[in-house]
């Protein structure tokens, strides 16, 4: 069975930097815009709607704005069409699981791929410190700190509401993963070398 | 400055026995019952009386059956007997920092010893992990399930609130740790090893 690796992370927490590092390190394959591609491709969707659906909310748009095709018909409820992703996400992200080991970042991957056994990571850190990776990856440039610190509550909300609700579980419950790392005040390059001599010496 | 590695930890979740081992790989020195002694040699308190301080509760037991000598009188609160120790911990853990490298078990060593910025492990499991190893143990071995998952419970409130009044935070904060290991359906030495290449890592 190849070896997973399953990223949930805290908005700013520098998860997907870490993911990419860890996949490089290790020889693994990433995986994180590629599965919105796939998915869109596969459900016909437009590739923002399904971005904004997999990134942020569960339940929201007009039918009429959404489809590429009519694969979906604009009679289709929001909530069957936001089924379907899901869907189409479970079967690109088994795909991904059984060609070679690889990273996942977010996704509910840990949840839909439990059966490949694989290894959970939680990345967070303090608000300062997430605000700050924030701003040096030009985040929202010109909000100011109230603001930022209200746009990445928002989002964390929003992924903990997506995860709920397809998992029936809560994300920030650390039964949820294997590995939580705490990146306040790291470099992010010195905690996917620490993690990836972890998960090493575990195999 | 000696490195330090403090461990918090649920009750059962195996934390102590990580401690160890991580202590045995790596060279350092571990602190954990040693902790007591030293403290009720301090504090000339009973052992006893010093244990259910430091272990479990804050503001129990008569004065007249905590001293040793005279030198905590019948008179003193239990409130400022109590602070006494927390003073001698204080005392005794920032000594055991300025010896050598070294491992400490609970005792709110990472809030105690903050200035050393320790890497602060958490280690928890699920009830079930925890129940298990609490019968290989053979910690209450008469207890039925349902009373042994309460004995755990009362345990980790107890720590917890013992933590919180001492360092006015929250223990199942995870920004109070830099990594937490879930030991759930895992070997504890496969764990011990796997923890010890990350920190090597990291240094």
């Amino acid at each position: 069975m190849n070896k997973i690796i399953t990223i949930g992370r805290e908005f700013g927490s520098g998860g997907r930097q870490l993911g990419k590092l860890l996949a490089e390190t290790l020889g693994y394959a990433y995986y994180d815009e590629e599965i919105i591609e796939a998915i869109a491709k596969r459900s016909e969707l437009a590739e923002d709607y399904v971005r904004q659906v997999v990134e942020n909310r569960i339940m929201t748009y007009s039918p009429i704005t959404v489809a590429n095709t009519l694969t979906a018909s604009p009679g289709d409820s929001i909530y069957a069409i936001n089924r379907s992703i899901f869907t189409a996400q479970t079967e690109i992200l088994e795909e991904m699981a059984q060609k070679s080991d690889c990273v996942i970042v977010g996704r509910c991957a840990d949840y839909i791929l439990e059966e490949y056994k694989p290894f959970r990571l939680f990345v967070y850190a303090d608000m300062e410190t997430k605000m700050a990776r924030c701003r040096a990856k030009g985040e929202d440039d010109a909000a100011n700190d109230k603001e930022l610190e209200k746009k990445i509550r928002a989002v964390e909300k929003a992924r903990a509401q997506y995860y709920r609700f397809y998992t029936g579980r809560d994300l920030s419950d650390r039964l949820s993963y294997d590995l939580g790392v705490n990146t306040t005040g790291r470099e992010i390059a010195d905690v996917a070398a620490a993690v990836a001599a972890l998960i090493r010496a575990m195999q």
